[in-house]
């Protein structure tokens, strides 16, 4: 296991500068973008924004969420996963597309999605659909998001919020009266924060101990810096 | 704070045993039961675990959950809450019950009702709505309930699943195939189960480096144990 985290939780690598400064200025490499489709649930709210937040980038369903998509209207580039959740409709719809199939049960299918993403090269990846259904389910794409997160630029929409994990500082745009939620997904340590109307000024949040949700922006920002752990921040949409 | 988590955190006081045992055997006193609806989502099967797990206790409700109990043909004894997310028509159809007003901004209305049914000394208490819709909501709920999980004997049902807190040993009827997953809600430690298929010999759990998702049972009972942390998991309904 030691082996595989490493590769999967690694800094991203430097780009290829050189490459980068060799071509005309207007032909600066793009950062590759994606939009993943989970198998949870998705409403309107949530494809908006990451239709929004995805122009132009490749578009990939983890599994069933190629079912998801397509009742949203969205029709995937790339389908990846053990396809034991696909719908027949969804098959025949999809049938010109590229099909991933990974039969391993070592892995779920978002994590299959990441990986295939990161052998892609994707640096600015958006995810819809991880949420909703089954709780253990969201909290278990929660943990794979997690390990994944210095891999990607995220962008993490849920059909109520946009999240962001944060394991030092963040500032982000509000507008007065946005809910934050704070979670701690791993004991977070000195969490201070600016702006929110219920402030935290270097303490500790843990389940079970203390959370900090229902919280709210008073301001056009607000930052959150924790000393140690992992906190997932919600902003409302 | 500290001086709070010890009031709610602290082993459940010990029963007045003289005072039992001065009663005829068959009027020993019984545990007292509640069922408290949280205001998350409920579908019929949470409510009718819900239901045959706690016949006879006092219904509760917090804050919206009054709405969701009618919604699903439960009528509560007692609304507690700041009261601002109650229908018309909740409030016309439970006029004639018992109302408790806690408006305070320090502490959501679970907690509020958590708390009163420590007051009113409920020993078991069935929990159902505190998950669904929102998932910061959700996982806010988690972390109160996991403050007061030394409190009560917790009966915790979702739409799809009962939940368990671990702190130590849990062992848990089941039938070959149930789906069982288990979630770090605090770094769990050496966890080791039994009659799991794909099993853990006292490997660590945290979000972000390995998740327990989407085990299953072998057979009629399984077992999980863990040296230090806190894990949630889930017992396929």
């Amino acid at each position: 296991m030691p082996g595989q985290m490493k590769t999967t939780t690694g800094p991203r690598p430097e780009p290829m500068r050189s490459w980068v400064f060799a071509l005309p200025s207007n032909r600066r490499k793009m950062k590759r973008r994606a939009l993943l489709i989970a198998n949870g649930e998705l409403n309107q709210t949530d494809v908006q924004f990451g239709m929004d937040t995805c122009k132009r980038g490749l578009i990939i369903a983890a599994d069933g969420g190629a079912n998801q998509a397509i009742e949203a209207g969205i029709i995937p580039d790339v389908v990846i996963g053990d396809m034991d959740s696909i719908q027949p409709q969804t098959k025949e719809l999809l049938a010109a597309k590229r099909w991933i199939l990974k039969p391993s049960q070592e892995m779920g299918d978002l994590e299959k999605a990441l990986l295939f993403c990161q052998e892609e090269g994707i640096e600015e990846l958006t995810i819809i659909g991880f949420t909703g259904g089954r709780l253990d389910h969201a909290l278990g794409n929660l943990s794979v998001l997690a390990r994944y997160d210095r891999v990607f630029q995220y962008r993490l929409f849920s059909p109520h919020a946009e999240l962001f994990f944060v394991r030092d500082t963040i500032t982000l745009p509000s507008n007065p009266g946005t809910p934050v939620s704070l979670v701690p997904l791993d004991k977070a340590q000195g969490v201070t924060t600016k702006g929110l109307a219920y402030p935290l000024c270097s303490e500790p949040l843990s389940v079970g101990q203390r959370e900090g949700t229902s919280n709210r922006a008073t301001g056009t920002q607000f930052s959150i810096s924790i000393a140690s752990g992992l906190l997932l921040v919600f902003r409302g949409l």
